[in-house]
């Protein structure tokens, strides 16, 4: 089977179309009244959580979120759970990421024993028949149509479906925000329309290093963290993602010429202590490849879309999707394909 | 040079006596009016925030916070000054974790242009002539004496002093918890005892895998995490930790006989869905380590001291700080030793 026929491909491929269904059906009163709640004092707290891929996805909404007049909590699913149900009260706006609606944890937080009563319940995910789309009072559906394995469509409408629920949260206009991402979307597929030249790239430029690491600070950690996911479940290799800041106060040790180093420029107010980190690895042996949307010329560039901040994030992981093609090949792997795990996690 | 002259292990050793100086110096006093504040409302939210070994040894202790009646934080302080800076108002308490007292996040963040400016601000350091020291209206000094490398002493000691001190922001009796955390103490200098033997087990039967992670849930994540960093510093070696039920929403995909897997068993009320999950990951290959207080017939266990809830993320660490200096040895490097970076890091 050629890698033209792979279905996790095909998904990738159809992201931008995919992303501009859901810009376009995100229909504008959806969170009103509860912003107008909110407004009123309403909440005490936000609290945003999820597994996988939509616990990465929400990083950059937590981020816009902070600037609230309230508290706003970005945690795991399972240790909300089990070990900090406390954050969640009868005044806690949630919001409950889960393309599936249905993972295991996801269950028992909403109902169940173990079930949190929080003053507003918003359900985030793509299957309007689940527990979690019956049991929310909003649902913000994503839009990405059926997903056959690692999540491609589903991370990245979740990624904008929530930086869209966060303007209206933060009341900030909805309109110029859409028009951004979609810019993103229209970029996104003009990247990827050289996935195949990309892909080789990879393939013989930079192979499967026996150490890497993926850094990024702010927004970017999104596909930090969802592109080591991805790297795992799509090429069964084992990289690790960390913000850039933890990368200086430790790891930075691993520098030499057995690492390789995936370093996100960011946004421009924290890009130039990123490139000093990138550019201190590099002098210390690593390899660096430098993600940014215009060329360094210290640093190997891997250029991306410029696109505007807020959606940043959804050019940043194209790469890393990219890249987890080359890698599956080279580690003997049918990329994307599941051998050990389900669609569905059903098991906590 | 032998290992027995290595000064990391030397500071490994003398934890035991350390964190003893820590909980019989901790002051009854220290958060008495804090606590009292707390009580009457005058904070609206809860910040801990720190960077590498500090951020990781707040985890526990924000687990616990999370039961206050006001939202809690746990925030990498990198983040919080450039991208959260509303997560702090003048009605947070905010608790500063640093050993040195003046990495540059903390230093930006308690002064300078960039600064937040808190209702309470606690630290919790080593060094009382820091910045950090002068600028707290509340200093919880670790008492951890001089150490020259990657924390050992420093780490266990603010685990230790934050855990005595959400006691008392939770109005929960100090005295029960310091027996425990010293109970725990001893424990840990029994187990320790035995450096050489463990260090050869490591060093003969476990060797340096290709792929390892590290997982366990609540606040088995401190360990999980503290020890992902404390091999990739002491040890040169790239071992990601990361949260049980995340491994199993998609990096359970990576289970073969090319991975090692160290599952912390952790508190009774989520031992078995950790167990199930290393079972599991032993079914498919993979070559797994479950670290728990008592034998398990299924799993090739490796034992530590039983002691209190409270106290596990004393004891937890240490078979990943003793299997750190088999690892360095194994990878021809003189173990603990800095090759990169300073004690503080004075660079964002």
């Amino acid at each position: 089977m050629t890698l033209h026929q792979n279905l996790y491909l095909q998904d990738i491929l159809s992201e931008p179309e995919s992303l501009r269904t859901a810009l376009d059906r995100y229909a504008a009163q959806t969170l009103t009244d509860a912003a107008a709640r909110l407004k009123r004092g309403e909440f005490s707290n936000v609290v945003l959580t999820g597994m996988g891929a939509s616990y990465c996805a929400a990083y950059p909404t937590w981020l816009r979120l902070t600037a609230l007049p309230i508290p706003v909590s970005w945690v795991e699913t399972s240790e909300l759970l089990h070990y900090a149900p406390g954050l969640v009260n009868a005044r806690t706006l949630l919001v409950v990421i889960s393309q599936s609606g249905r993972s295991a944890e996801i269950l028992s937080l909403i109902s169940g024993e173990e079930a949190v009563h929080p003053a507003l319940l918003v359900g985030v995910t793509n299957d309007l028949e689940s527990p979690l789309a019956q049991q929310a009072q909003v649902v913000l559906p994503i839009h990405a149509g059926p997903e056959r394995t690692v999540s491609t469509r589903t991370y990245l409408n979740s990624l904008a479906t929530l930086l869209l629920a966060a303007c209206q949260l933060l009341e900030s206009p909805l309109e110029p925000a859409r028009t951004a991402l979609r810019a993103a979307a229209d970029s996104g597929e003009a990247f990827l329309a050289h996935w195949e030249e990309q892909v080789s790239v990879f393939r013989h430029g930079l192979g499967l290093p026996q150490r890497m690491i993926i850094a990024g600070r702010g927004s970017s950690l999104a596909a930090v963290m969802n592109g080591s996911l991805i790297l795992k479940e799509a090429a069964k290799v084992a990289y690790e993602g960390m913000s850039a800041p933890y990368f200086r106060h430790g790891p930075l040790e691993l520098a030499d010429e057995n690492l390789t180093l995936w370093m996100f420029a960011g946004a421009a107010k924290t890009r130039d202590l990123n490139r000093d980190l990138a550019v201190e690895a590099q002098r210390w042996g690593a390899r660096v490849l430098w993600v940014d949307d215009q060329p360094d010329l210290a640093l190997q560039t891997l250029l991306i879309p410029a696109v505007d901040d807020l959606a940043r994030p959804l050019v940043e992981i194209l790469p890393l999707q990219l890249y987890s093609l080359a890698a599956a090949e080279l580690n003997g792997m049918e990329a994307g394909t599941f051998r050990r795990i389900g669609k569905v996690t059903d098991r906590q």
